[in-house]
This record gives C-alpha cells, structure tokens and sequence, in this order.
C-alpha cells in the first residue's frame, strides 16, 4: 500500500536512506538528520514531499520527490529526487506502485514530465524504469559545485 | 552587468531560450512561451528564478535556477535549469558572472550543493565549469518519464 508520509514515519524514511545510501555506495555522501526531514517534509511550504510503501504495517519503501521546472516548456515539472524499496520487499510491485503514484501526482499537477537520476551501473534500476515507459536521457551529464569550489566561486560574486 | 531579471526581460530572455534550445541541437523540445515564463518568474510564489548579464544596455545572457533537495544531506540545494550566454558575447566573463552569482545565492541561502546538468558533447561547456570548480558526477544518467508514458504511468495509479 502507498500512501502520503506522515511525522511519524519519518525515522523509518530515514532508515531506508540510510540503505539508499548504502546500496548506492554513497554512504561517505550521508549526512541526513530526522529533525531535518521532518522539518522539510512538513514545513510551510514543504521542501519536499514524500509517499511510502507499507507492508505489514511497516514502512517498507519511499519516494521524495519535488517541483523542477523546464524553460523549453515553460512549464512546471516534477523531480524523483530517490524511489526505494527494501531489498526483501522487492519484485512485490511495492516500486512500481510508488513511481506510479508520484507519475499520478505529476499528471494532476500538470507537470509534463517527471525526471530523475540513476547509477549507470544500476541496471536492475535501470532495467526496472525502462519496463514503466521511462527513457535514459543518455547526451546529459550531472554537473556538481559543492564544499570549497561552491565558496570559492561564490565570494568571486559582485553585488547586485 | 549581472542582475536579477525583470519583468522587461521576458522576451530577451526567451530569446536566449531559443538560442540555446538551438545550439543544444533541441528546438523540437521548445515549446516556451512569454506569458508563461512571465508567470512562472514573478508569480506567488515564483517557479523560478533568473538573472540577467547585460552589455551595452542588451540582454545577453541568463541563468534560470530554482530549489531543489538532498536526502542524504537533508538540506534544500539549488539546481541550475540554464546558463547561456549568446556567442558573440562569450570569453568576456559574463558566463563566469552568471553561475558565480547563482553561487553566491546557493551560499546566502545555505544550500551545500549547487547541481545541473550539460551535454556530453559540448565540451567548451564542460572545460568551462571544470574551470570554475565543478565537478562531473560521472556515473549518473538522467531518466525521464513523459508524454504517453507518465500517463499511462499514472493512470495505473492506485488511490491514496
């Protein structure tokens, strides 16, 4: 079952990050708080928004997601910032039933297209999202300033 | 000159859209109009965000950002939709100004990380912000959902 996250399924959206990270050999990257999450997902206006996936009363999966935008199409989109499901819940639909729901939420707020980003080396990921109609925008490469070279960069700004 | 733009700067902008939609080799995808980028600009609360880089009194330049958000860091960052600078105008900094000034928006509003994305191909690009510090976060790949697909997505969506 997938239903909009609530407070109190915030530390079990954490733990599954946490596994996210993992899986994704990122956990160097994991700095993430639940006082933070829960701050961002329920604030005015929310940073986010989440859905998970139930199983047997506990939270078994999730998906972040939030507005992007497009100025070719001068129009709203939406961005699946992480879609995850617990590894011994897999093969259940529990993942297609979460991008599903996030693709519904797009469709009603009439953002015509919905991205996100994938390891290239995920191919059960990959493999999974080509089976629900997605396409690999394979030309694009991520761009990242962060740390010492985001400051640097910054303090060159003139005012305005 | 780099400034935050105003609602004059509509149709230069989404002239330099045009552009860019056409050295992206991507003008099948634009389909931007000016009343929309009007709104999405300095509606309540705005979709988006842009600066200008003027010369001479001309609009030559842009860079459209919004917010966007890190699980693993749960903190908001900011995400680059488009940085152009027409050609005749390029190698005279206002690139340069540009993203340094979206920088120096993501550190004022404490978001550690600064993402967007380039074509593979377009190398002076990459060299470009190789240079200003940033980094290719080479393993991942953009997926999208749009069109026929996110509907019949969507419409398999279940209730909640």
């Amino acid at each position: 079952m997938v239903r909009a996250a609530r407070p109190a399924d915030v530390e079990a959206i954490l733990g599954l990050i946490r596994e996210l990270a993992q899986y994704e050999r990122l956990e160097h990257q994991m700095h993430a708080s639940a006082a933070d999450l829960h701050a961002h997902l329920f604030g005015t206006p929310p940073a986010c928004e989440a859905l998970v996936a139930e199983a047997a009363g506990r939270v078994v999966g999730y998906a972040v997601f939030l507005g992007a935008y497009s100025t070719f199409l001068t129009r709203p989109t939406l961005y699946l910032e992480d879609l995850y499901v617990t590894p011994q819940m897999r093969g259940t639909g529990l993942g297609k039933a979460l991008l599903a729901q996030v693709a519904a939420v797009a469709v009603q707020r009439r953002c015509p297209r919905l991205d996100w980003t994938v390891l290239e080396w995920n191919r059960p990921a990959i493999d999974f999202y080509r089976r629900l109609g997605a396409e690999l925008a394979d030309p694009w490469r991520l761009c990242r300033l962060d740390g010492d070279a985001l400051a640097r960069l910054a303090a060159g700004a003139g005012t305005i």
